[in-house]
C-alpha cells in the first residue's frame, strides 16, 4: 500500500525539509530544540567551526530580499563549515523567463546539497521541495504570508531558555497578525509545545477572527491581552501598511497597540518580551521596553543562529 | 629565436589560460575532459572538496552579468579549496572611471591566482591575459560573441559520456549561430576533436554563410539539418533578438526551427539533445524534448562543474 | 580611580580596535608595520592561508560603497582563514528604518568577531566601537573626510620598504587634502613615526591652512612643495569635486598640480610616487609617472593585503 508522502519528513519519521511548524510533531520540535542548545556553546567557543556540513553545498535562494535573514542562515552553514553561495535571484536567470523549477533543477543538478529558501509566494518552498533531486534538502526562510519556521523554533527556543516549561504558559502575539508569517509559525509551534493560553492581539484589521479556530483567544484590547502574560511577542509593523485603509497612524497605533512600561506593568512581573525584529522603536514598541530588563530581543538573534544550526545539521543527516 | 608567446600555452605546451578553443591542440583538450572525468566523483562523495587549490585566490570579474555562470565556477573554485572572491564590475572601480588593465594590475598585485572574467567585448580576456603577472592564470567565462571556452569544453564532455567516440558522429547545432559564443567554441572543439559532419541550422539571418570555410554544412531547412543526426545542440534565442528585424516571432521561429518529438522523430533513434541554458520553452525547444529521454540538458550542468574545476586545476598546475 | 577609556587601547595599551592613527602610540604603529612584514611572506607561498582567524566572523559594514577596499580586506580575512560576510547594508536593515546601533547590536548577538567599517559620516566607527559587546573588534575603512588608517600605516609600510629610516624624511602630499581622509591619517601616522618634514600641496581651496598647526608646511605652489621630496604621496581628485565651484577643470588642475615627469626631476633622484588608487591618469598623474621607475603604486596594494592582515590579527589577539 502507498501512502502519499509527508512534505517534511520521511518515512522513518525524520525532518528531511523544514517547510512549516504546522504538521510536526512535538518530538521533532523537541529535538531541534535540543541540538539547538548544543550549537549555542560551539558559537561560544574560541574556534566556532563544526566539521558537520564539511564539503556541503548550501545555496540561499532569495526571491524576495532580506540581507538580515540571509545573513543569519550563512553564519549557522558556514560555522557548520559548509560552503555557501548566495544567489541574488532576482538578477539572475528569473529575470531571463527561466522557470523556478527548471532553475531548481539546474542548482540541483550542480550538487548543490540545500536550498534555503525565501519567497514572496505562500508555497514556492513547497514546490521546490517536491520537484528537486531526493538528496536535496529544503528550508523555508519565509514565503509570503505563510510560514517562517526558524523564526517559530527560536522563539520557542527563547522562550524554553527562559521560561523552562511550556505547560503553564500564557503567551500574547501582539500587532499586525494578519500580515505574519512570524505569528503563524508561533501559533502552531506554542500549540504543538502544549502552551495552554495563546492570545492574538491587535486591532480587528490586523486580527483575523478565525484564529479561534485555532484555539487562539483574539483581543481587541491591548491591556486585556497583555494581562498575566508571561511571554510577549510584539510584531514589527510594515512601513507599507501604514499608508493604506488599514491604520491610522504610527502615533495611533503606538498609544493603543506600542508597548510600553505602563502596558508592560500589566503582565507577569517576569514576563518576557520578544520581537523577530527589525524594531520599529516608538510604533510597535517603546525603546524602554526595547532596552529594558523584560527585553530578550538580542538573545533571540543568538539563539537564532543556534537554531538554523541544528535545523540545517538535522536535515542534513537524514534520507529522503 | 624567439618565438611569439602561445597566448594559452607554455613554451611546454601546458595550458596556462583558457581562452578559446581555437588553437588549441586535440591532446590538451582531451587531457581537461579526462581530468574532469575524476572531479565528476568528487562532485559524488559525501564530503566534495579538494585542497588542489588551498590557499589560492580566484577572482570572478563578470564585467556582463551572469549569475548562473558566475555560480558554476563559484562551486567549482570551493569544492578545489580555493577562496573565491566575487567582484561586481559595474559598482566597483569600473565606475570610478579606472581603465581595465589598472583594474587588473591593482588585482594582480593582491596576489590575485586567478581571474575567471565574462565581457561583453570579445577578447578582453586576451588583453587581461597578455598583461597580467606571469603567476595569475585566465579563464574566458564568455566574451562578446568570440568563444565560451568552458561551455564548450562540457558539451565535449556531454557528447564523449553518451557516444562515446567522436569519430563517426554527426552533430546539428540548431539557431541564432552568428550571435552565439557557445556555437563557435563547439564548432571548433568538434573539429578538434575529430567530428567528420557538423551542421548549422538555422535561418539566413542568423547562421552565418562562412561557417563553411570552417567546415560546416549549412542548413537553413530544420528537418534536413537534423536527419540522421547523432546529437543536436540547441540554442537559446535570446529576447532581445525578438523585437528585431532579425526575426517574425517567437511562435514563427518554433514553428520553423523549434525542436519538437516530431521534428526529433527524424534524428537517429539514440540521439541526444543538448542546450546550454537558460531554455526558453515553446520558443526553440518544446517542453516536452527538454524533459523527455533524449534530453541531456541537466547532465550538462553536471558535467559543467566538473570541467571547470579541470580547467582550473590543470591551469593553476602549469608555470607560465 | 576610574580613568576614561582610550577608545582604541586596553588597559595594557594594546590594540583592540583601529579607529584613526591618530592617538596610537609610535610603538603600536611599529609593532603593525612589523607583523605585516610577517605576512607578506606568506602572501608569496602557495598555499596562502595562516589559521590566525580560524571560525571567527570578520563582518564587511559598507555603509558606503568601496568594492576595492571591500576585496582588500575580504582577502585579508580570507588568508587569515576568517569566514567573511559582506553585507550590502544599502539594501538591509539601514532601508528598513533601523538605527546604526540596532543593527550593529544585532550583528553583535550572532556572535560576530569584527566589524569592518566605512561609512560617509566622521565617527561612525567610534560609535560603533563604543556600543559594541566587548568581544568585538572595529576595523575603520574610511569614514567621511576623518580617517582612513589602514591606508596610512600601508603607506607608512611602503615608505619605510623603500626609504628604511623616516627619520630624515621629506615627504610631499599632493592634490585634494581638504577632502581626504588619506592625507589626514598619513599625516599623523608621519609625525607619529618621525618623519621631520610634511609637506601640504595643492590649491588654496583643496588645502586647508589649519595643518601649520599639525607641524606642517603648506605650499600652493607645486614646484616648490615637491622639490627634494624623498616621498611624493598624488591623491585621487574626486570627479564630484571638478563639477563644482572650487576647481576650474581636471585639464587646468593637471596643468598645474598633476605629476609630470618633468616635475618629478625636482624631487630627490630616489624619490618614491605613491597614490592610494584608484588613479586618474592625466588628471592628477601622468601615465608616465604612473607606470614609471618611481612608481610605488602597485607594491603599495600589495603591502595593503599584509598590513590589513596584521591589523585584523593584532586586534583579534588583544581583550578588551
Amino acid at each position: 500500500m502507498l501512502s502519499r508522502r509527508h512534505p517534511q519528513l520521511n518515512s522513518h519519521g525524520e525532518l528531511i525539509h523544514l517547510l512549516s511548524i504546522e504538521g510536526l510533531p512535538k518530538a521533532v520540535l523537541t529535538h531541534i530544540l535540543d541540538t539547538a542548545g548544543t550549537f549555542l556553546s560551539v558559537n561560544d567557543r574560541e574556534v566556532k567551526k563544526v566539521p558537520l556540513l564539511r564539503g556541503k553545498s548550501v545555496f540561499n535562494l532569495f526571491f524576495e530580499n532580506s540581507t538580515r535573514t540571509r545573513t543569519t542562515f550563512e553564519i549557522a552553514a558556514k560555522r557548520l563549515s559548509a560552503d555557501v553561495i548566495n544567489l541574488d535571484i532576482a538578477k539572475s536567470s528569473a529575470s531571463k523567463g527561466e522557470s523556478l523549477l527548471d532553475t531548481i533543477a539546474n542548482l540541483s543538478a550542480m550538487h548543490a546539497d540545500m536550498f534555503v529558501v525565501r519567497h514572496s509566494e505562500s508555497g514556492a518552498p513547497y514546490l521546490i521541495a517536491q520537484h528537486c533531486a531526493p538528496h536535496v534538502h529544503v528550508v523555508n526562510a519565509g514565503d509570503g504570508r505563510h510560514a517562517h519556521p526558524t523564526q517559530g523554533l527560536l522563539d520557542m527556543y527563547t522562550i524554553r531558555h527562559f521560561k523552562k516549561d511550556f505547560s503553564q504558559l500564557s503567551v500574547a502575539i501582539v500587532g499586525d497578525i494578519v500580515h505574519s508569517r512570524v505569528a503563524r509559525s508561533d501559533i502552531h509551534a506554542l500549540t504543538t509545545l502544549g502552551v495552554p493560553d495563546i492570545r492574538a492581539v491587535g486591532p480587528k484589521t490586523l486580527v483575523p477572527g478565525d484564529l479561534r479556530e485555532m484555539g487562539v483567544r483574539v483581543c481587541h484590547d491591548m491591556r486585556e491581552g497583555i494581562k498575566d502574560a508571561d511571554v510577549i511577542i510584539m510584531l514589527r509593523l510594515q512601513n507599507e501598511r501604514m499608508s493604506g485603509a488599514m491604520l491610522p497612524s504610527a502615533g495611533e497605533f503606538f498609544k493603543t497597540y506600542g508597548l510600553t512600561d505602563d502596558k508592560l506593568a500589566l503582565a507577569k512581573p517576569d514576563a518576557i518580551v520578544m520581537h523577530p525584529g527589525p524594531i520599529n522603536r516608538g510604533v510597535e514598541i517603546a525603546s524602554a521596553v526595547a532596552d529594558g530588563g523584560h527585553s530578550v530581543i538580542l538573545p533571540q538573534v543568538t539563539f537564532g543562529i543556534a537554531v538554523r544550526m541544528a535545523v540545517m545539521s538535522i536535515i542534513a543527516g537524514n534520507e529522503a
